[in-house]
């Protein structure tokens, strides 16, 4: 039992899976992935039409509710939304010592983070009280209002410019890009970045919406999840995806040259192209699908084409060669490139969407709820005895 | 395929177990807990001698290195923590205007998050890139330093007083408790401090260490998957307890009602005792058994035996009537209450512990990563067609 120091570790006989691939995590009725046939449905219904179609206030009503919105409850859920889109003032006091040695994601974690001192309701949500689901959707109107004002806040913020305040007459959509360059975007710009917004709300136990769930299972209240959750998006292998699609589009440089680029990337040993591939996914993740189609629509009129030409020609040549398929990061970013956003921008916009989902699953998981506590396989050091410091 | 809106939800056929219960997440070298047993070891050693013989500041070279330092590595570890425990002072800055709407954990998260902007090597981390370990192993020993101090100074703040900054001449423990009183402690408080802090310094795959490698797995840097456990161990099914234990024994207020309200709890339909049973222990938790040791020794040197005596009542009464065990959170209540500890302040001390855990397994999640992303089991509404708004 008791064994020397020097002894090498003793391993367990077999290592745990990783990562919880195929692992079921727990029951949800907010989002269906079906990653064999390359369908997403939220509350039932299909993404496409959710996207096309209709409207991101539509699509966070429904992963709230279970169910689409009528004219006179869309109306109210979107008054409520425009009520609420004020940051208190001194949040940006907050962050202003932060923005110089912070990314917009780090920038974004703390904001949120620090709007629990602003919430007078929060501290009533941390005991299963009854009525908790109720004063919980309130400050998820409040959390999903403020996160579009933080977020094209604290990019002009990064710019060395003031934030703009949230208008009462534009979408949700249309309000963040006028919040973050100050002016009304075109009626087709509004309508990709909102198709946008939806297909990104929700996606099952991702991540980010897992981390969400495990801090919320503790019983801790929902700025404390939302908080992990935006810490867990901001890593290059979930959120910062898409920026690091556009960075590789940046470096393509020109669309004649985006086949040998590939061409190049696949060459080397580990050699990656980034945007493809997805562990649920193994055809076309259809959120791809969808901003493809949206894309070429909005290039078409706008003529601002070469980013989505450029993603087009990669994406041919990946399937080409390697028979993968690209991933919603991988469309989201020419999309954004066209809107003329900044890369450094895209996670924060994903956060911006991915509020509703996480938000649904909070709810969710404080309506039923059980402490999320896996078990560990010790693979360490066997059992050894103490030595006193004067012994090693 | 196609169901009306008002078809009732597709349950699927069984429900997905709850809270990853029994459910092995992944691999790790750090602690092994034998529930079954009631035995809990860091890296092959035993609690008992490493919270009795030792010092936290050894638990957290163990914790790191996976072997106890000799002489010479434990001074130089030493050094390198006092060295960096120094809170940037803009941090002090960021928190005030958060003061009185926040809880300690509140602005304890904040604090962690914001300090992100003051570490020059964070963003270095944020891709695996050869020599990454080196660099988080400096952010790690910087964080640990100072969560010491922040912890301190929320507590003061919150008490409308002034941070008090961390000397160069005392333990880890000492130096905590000075920063919160101002006064150095006598050598048994320090010790049963020290003991408690390793004591719960780390246990497997618990939910808020759960958390920071959620975090950590997408890539993620040290301070969002800190920030992320911090708001995970907030929670009142997590790092919450101990506060509720001491809420509880304030309550019985003496020793002699410990029985009768033991028995009224007990006498109602859900009555709980706080601070008893554990996911994982099926016998007594060993950690409560070494604090109990520990707390008789403390009392019976300061007579301040209130608590100490009230636990040992309530312990044996629970025991008697439901056969369950107390928990580490019941002892470390009447410790910290021993210590004349305010309650509020007792899930920020477990922070300052559990910081050595959490960054343990982030620099494991981080040198063999694999992003954590488990599957839901979907039990909503089934496949339906989209209704356009006019004919909902």
């Amino acid at each position: 039992m008791t064994q020397a120091p020097t002894t090498p570790p003793a391993a367990s006989d077999s290592s745990a899976p990783k990562g919880l691939e195929g692992i079921t995590a727990g029951d949800t009725t907010k989002s269906r992935v079906d990653g064999v046939n390359g369908k997403l449905f939220y509350c039932g219904y299909p993404i496409e039409p959710l996207a096309e179609e209709g409207s991101f206030e539509e699509c966070v009503y429904l992963l709230w509710n279970g169910e689409l919105p009528n004219a006179a409850q869309l109306e109210s859920f979107t008054a409520d939304l425009r009520r609420e889109s004020t940051v208190p003032s001194e949040i940006w006091d907050v962050l202003r010592p932060l923005v110089k040695g912070s990314t917009q994601m780090d920038l974004l974690r703390t904001a949120v983070s620090a709007m629990s001192a602003f919430d007078d309701e929060v501290a009533d949500t941390r005991e299963a009280i009854d009525g908790r689901d109720e004063i919980e959707r309130r400050i998820a109107n409040r959390l999903q209002a403020r996160i579009s004002t933080l977020v094209a806040g604290i990019y002009r913020l990064k710019q060395g410019q003031k934030p703009i305040a949230a208008r009462d007459d534009l979408t949700y959509a249309a309000n963040f890009l006028y919040m973050v360059t100050g002016e009304e975007p075109g009626e087709y710009e509004e309508r990709i970045f909102d198709a946008a917004l939806t297909l990104h709300a929700d996606h099952g136990f991702n991540a980010s919406t897992f981390s969400a769930r495990v801090t919320a299972a503790t019983e801790a209240d929902i700025y404390g999840a939302i908080t992990s959750a935006i810490g867990t998006l901001a890593g290059r292998l979930h959120g910062g995806a898409n920026m690091r699609v556009m960075r590789m589009l940046e470096k393509v440089g020109e669309v004649d040259k985006a086949e040998a680029f590939v061409d190049d990337v696949l060459s080397q040993p580990k050699g990656r192209v980034m945007g493809f591939g997805h562990r649920v996914y193994k055809v076309e993740d259809p959120r791809a699908t969808v901003l493809r189609r949206m894309a070429k629509e909005l290039t078409d009129r706008t003529g601002n084409s070469k980013w989505f030409d450029m993603s087009v020609k990669i994406e041919n040549r990946v399937k080409d060669k390697k028979g993968i398929f690209p991933n919603v990061d991988f469309y989201s970013a020419s999309v954004y490139g066209s809107l003329e956003l900044d890369p450094e921008i895209f996670t924060p916009i994903f956060a911006v969407s991915r509020t509703s989902g996480w938000l649904a699953h909070v709810l969710e998981q404080h309506a039923d709820n059980r402490l999320i506590r896996p078990r560990a396989n010790y693979v360490g050091h066997g059992e050894r005895d103490y030595v006193a410091k004067a012994d090693r």
